[in-house]
């Protein structure tokens, strides 16, 4: 079923890519254009004929006729490509982004997007991997992930966005900004952040402990392999969740000091239960 | 090669069973007898005809002719183990075991054993699975996993219990009891206790995350899903080893949130980037 007719996709990096070719695949859309800042990835792009129809100079260009606009950008740049698409979208298009925050990012496209014929929806698609860019693009990539729109109320083009990452194989969950912000501060940015303190953690042992490590170890840290660079905006923008969400968890561990410290067997027994029950009911 | 002619295998569990499976697979002995605590177990022990030679009443009966001697049972049940067998054991035999922690169980076996004629020497496979009990068991569980042989001193049956290790796949190091203790306590106890940690603190949200949660929480916190029974007597004998690397890894948290508070990016970003550097780095 067509959702879109023409569809523009705005920077090609993983999602971006991922997302054209999804929409090709399940024929969801009849033309996808596709920007990147980088003529590398262009080039990469025009390759890929049976994704995209158009490999455009500028997002100008890429939006002027499309009915739902993907902005697949960093964080940090998608409410500046709004601003700059805001003059050459078509009447009664939607422009939607993929960004991991949602309050600053919607707050800051609903207002660079006020003047513009389009309307805004916040999404955040949580799919993808440690790799990134165009080269590991794959039209499954969303398959049975959630995926959260964003907006305060159900709108037809609120609808039409969910209908497309309902197409592409998402789970999707309709929430408040806030709320949005608060979820993500705690299953993905507190997750990240105690990784990573666990590998610095491990780092500072004086001898390396690597070739002691086993899958535990491997597992549990793996998601401190993915790109640094997302991660200043991500903090900028999402500070007060993320600081709630360490405190919380910074409580949970003094509660687990202390316990070990008191060699409070009953305490720890009941919390490992606890964990592994909340683990184990995980679909 | 032949490196002993009798096993006795001491607890038919994960590690026990596979364990069996390993050395007569690659032909490292003449016999396996076994013993295991519960009727069921030693039934299921009867029906590995090609595995073990003696399923056995009673630890006495199956290491009275043993060259080697693995105990394989629980922690807390390990000394205990030691002491029931130290007058039935062979002249010249050398008896080990897989516990996880080393200070407090080669301090108790070394005394069970003391009026014995056999040789104590502490190993720790660091091999296993969430999978618990002989039905699990696999002759391939140690390939190119790490394991530690604890010996203050390079002794003949030190040598003979490396190579038994070694000759089921394993990458095997020596180290003191005090330093095995400190070093699992991080890239083991450190880590189940984190990601345990990390549960409580996404299952005590208002709302149900786990719809929401994708491979990265589903990784970090796979190790959870491990036994918690095992954790009362390893935080019992490893208590301030594990305290010691609590309080480390508190201490980089205090620093993490600090730098949020203070929207401090370069201090984040640098944390990311080492985090990173040193997973990637891992084998």
């Amino acid at each position: 079923m067509i959702i879109f007719n023409r569809v523009a996709i705005l920077g090609a990096g993983l999602l971006g890519a991922s997302l054209a070719k999804a929409l090709k695949k399940r024929k969801l859309v009849n033309r996808v254009g596709v920007w990147s800042r980088s003529e590398g990835t262009r080039q990469k792009c025009r390759l890929l004929t049976d994704v995209f129809d158009e490999v455009c100079q500028s997002p100008q260009e890429a939006v002027a006729d499309a009915d739902a606009v993907v902005i697949c950008v960093p964080t940090e740049n998608i409410a500046e490509i709004a601003s700059e698409i805001s003059q050459s979208l078509k009447e009664g298009s939607i422009v939607t982004d993929v960004g991991s925050v949602k309050g600053v990012i919607c707050r800051d496209c609903l207002e660079a997007l006020s003047g513009s014929p389009a309307e805004f929806v916040g999404s955040h698609p949580m799919a993808g991997s440690e790799k990134i860019g165009v080269d590991y693009s794959e039209a499954d990539l969303f398959e049975n992930r959630p995926c959260f729109v964003v907006a305060d109320e159900i709108t037809p083009a609120a609808e039409a966005i969910s209908m497309m990452w309902k197409g592409v194989g998402m789970r999707v969950y309709g929430v408040s900004a806030r709320e949005h912000d608060a979820i993500v501060a705690r299953i993905s940015h507190l997750v990240h952040l105690v990784a990573g303190t666990l590998c610095l953690t491990v780092a500072g042992y004086k001898r390396d402990l690597r070739p002691f490590s086993g899958p535990g170890f491997r597992d549990t840290t793996r998601v401190v392999s993915g790109s640094p660079e997302i991660w200043d905006s991500i903090i900028a923008d999402n500070q007060t969740e993320i600081l709630s969400a360490l405190n919380e968890f910074k409580d949970s561990l003094d509660e687990l000091i202390a316990a070990v410290e008191n060699l409070d067997k009953p305490v720890i027994a009941a919390r490992l239960r606890r964990a592994k029950q909340y683990r184990d009911e995980m679909k």
